[in-house]
């Protein structure tokens, strides 16, 4: 069948809603990204594990896996503070980047129907229509819109008044290239995802690809601290003007007490844990928080990605549930007779896929972030997205 | 008697935190200030009316009202749309700005114990004492902490968890320069307080004394908008970056859109009201809120001026209001024998006369905002504070 004449807005231009809008482009779909930045986005050199889903669209065009990512050969897990090795699994993942995916996808896309500084502030959808009001006073229309804008989407605060819960526990992230740390500290986290693990919170790093060239890595870590609600993570919030901050503060404001902290417990840490700490040029920090929903089928409103369910990053897989629910909508528009029916079918899967994949990462934090065993190579802690029982809904015809 | 000799930490660094520091301090009570903004504060360029308890501290030091404020002959009453002038009452108000008020109370109090970037994360009080801490991860503790912190006081969220409500409309502020409007636009709203009444919404127009030398008066107005909560106001509140915003938007972050909007609203206006919203250099945009509180004294935490009882503006008398707490508190630790029941008379005249004020604001917001009849020289809508029928808990001896 053809697919649908129906025009589709995407709110949100990070890496689900331009897979969404690239799918639906390359179908026929007439489709506009509005993204709130005034700019194209920035991961500040976030590391993301390649799962299927994140690259399946990148890899039909022809990209080259090697040209966005980088391998490893095994799992380490260390105790972060004696260096003690908890255990070892061989395990071929691979690392790539906020920046190269997000970069991709952008550069296929281009720039003519991704309009920037247009943050949602209206919504509302009759019979026929959805209307959008964004900030800078424009108004645009379509027959659906895709709601990806993230964590703290404002589609689905419109839609449901629902906004992320604080997880209990922020993580600090930091980059680093090469020359920044000695060879030998270098070698202990290249060609590896290492976890650091710790009583009272724990590290993960691993090699990323370069900015310029992803044949010369960077190393790229985390390291999540357990934050109190109240005092203690208002204080590491609080930026330097003096205003608390909802998700993150970066490098260039953040408090200098709170970098001075984080340095100063860095030095605890077993030695090639310590240099990334103290050697990593801007690091900066961001809660981790939850949110859920039970529908993301809302008349001709439709939720995607962490707009839907917002998960903490323990299983490596929020960008690849991303980019399946964008994917999996992408086909509905485009390959069902029964549009109705395929969203409703689409929403169940997806819900359940986005619901378990939740309950996961939670059951990971609570031993993670608190000294729980955390045994190498237990199915139940593998990276990626959960088996769903339901099929999906599109056939591939 | 002699002052008190418990140590007290004033939180909040502007004018009643500074009236309240400075009374102690003069009376021999060892007294800080802990402000949250990196550098003494600037009021960019707000307008205030003059009332005895604002600068009943500044004059018995010396300061001569002729060198921090300007005078006015008249109140007028005028339809912001047609010009027609509704009425006109003789009135011999004076008319300062934060930054002279401000900037006097700074200057005596100078910079040793006011102690910049104290951002106020936590409090706790034992039966002796208050612990303070700071985002810039400094704690400090005293016997006492006044709270002084203003509308979106840190202090009385931590107390209570009030915070304050959106009253329904924004105000637009702008000043205008000598030359900045033609000669007889400036000499239509000098030595006047002028009302711009519309059925939605209202403007205000006075001068105040110039930056640098108070006898070069400067054009001070503001615009008070109806916007309703929602996307409207969220509209309005999203910065250029796309950060909903939560109290002010300053002009240098405004959406362009939304002052294409105040300039295309302000062509409707008569002329003298139209030159002025055209012609001002940096215009800015801040919520209306209000919030109220039933006590003023936590054990030993104090809450004072708008971190108290937070009213909306009409009747010129919120720095006033915060002024009497403040020094009226003061001589409270300065002055009795029985400072426990002192402070329990002290709130209860303080909050019954914060209670009327809002009251009263609010009566006149709901004349002002709305086409309401708002008869000139109207006693109930007479600036300043209203009369309270306990007396001063202090005496002068």
């Amino acid at each position: 069948m053809s697919p649908t004449t129906d025009r589709i807005a995407v709110v949100g231009g990070s890496i689900s809603g331009l897979t969404a809008a690239l799918m639906l482009r390359d179908a026929g779909v007439d489709v506009d990204v509005y993204e709130r930045s005034p700019q194209p986005l920035s991961g500040f050199g976030t590391g993301i594990v390649v799962q299927p889903e994140l690259v399946h669209y990148l890899l039909e065009q022809g990209v080259e896996l090697d040209s966005i990512s980088v391998p490893s050969s095994s799992m380490e897990y260390v105790d972060a503070l004696t260096g003690e090795r908890v255990g070892s699994v061989p395990a071929d993942w691979r690392f790539t980047s906020y920046d190269s995916i997000y970069g991709g996808l952008y550069e296929l896309f281009g720039p003519e129907r991704y309009h920037t500084s247009k943050c949602l502030v209206g919504l509302s959808q009759d019979s026929e229509t959805v209307q959008m009001r964004f900030s800078d006073g424009t108004k645009a229309e379509a027959n659906w819109v895709i709601g990806a804008d993230g964590g703290a989407s404002v589609v689905r605060k419109r839609l449901l008044g629902i906004e992320p819960t604080y997880a209990g526990y922020v993580t600090w992230r930091g980059v680093l290239q090469p020359g920044e740390v000695a060879d030998d500290v270098w070698n202990y986290f290249n060609d590896k995802f290492t976890y650091g693990l710790l009583d009272d919170g724990h590290l993960i790093a691993y090699p990323i690809p370069g900015r310029e060239n992803a044949e010369s890595p960077r190393l790229n870590f985390q390291w999540y601290w357990n934050v109190a609600e109240g005092p203690d993570l208002d204080e590491l919030m609080t930026d330097v003007r003096g205003i608390r901050l909802p998700t993150s503060v970066h490098n260039n404001s953040l408090n200098p007490h709170n970098l001075r902290q984080f340095h100063s417990k860095g030095e605890s840490l077993f030695k090639p844990f310590r240099d990334l700490v103290l050697n990593a040029s801007s690091p900066f920090v961001t809660v981790v928080a939850d949110a859920t929903v039970d529908r993301m089928v809302h008349g001709r409103v439709l939720l995607i990605g962490d707009a839907a369910v917002t998960p903490r990053p323990h299983a490596a897989a929020g960008g690849a549930k991303a980019c399946d629910d964008a994917r999996t909508l992408a086909e509905v528009f485009t390959k069902n007779h029964d549009l109705r029916g395929s969203l409703q079918s689409w929403e169940t899967r997806q819900l359940q896929q986005g619901h378990a994949y939740l309950n996961k990462v939670k059951k990971m934090a609570s031993r993670l972030q608190h000294g729980g065993s955390f045994e190498p190579g237990n199915p139940a802690f593998a990276f990626g997205l959960p088996k769903v029982d339901e099929p999906s809904v599109v056939t591939n015809s």
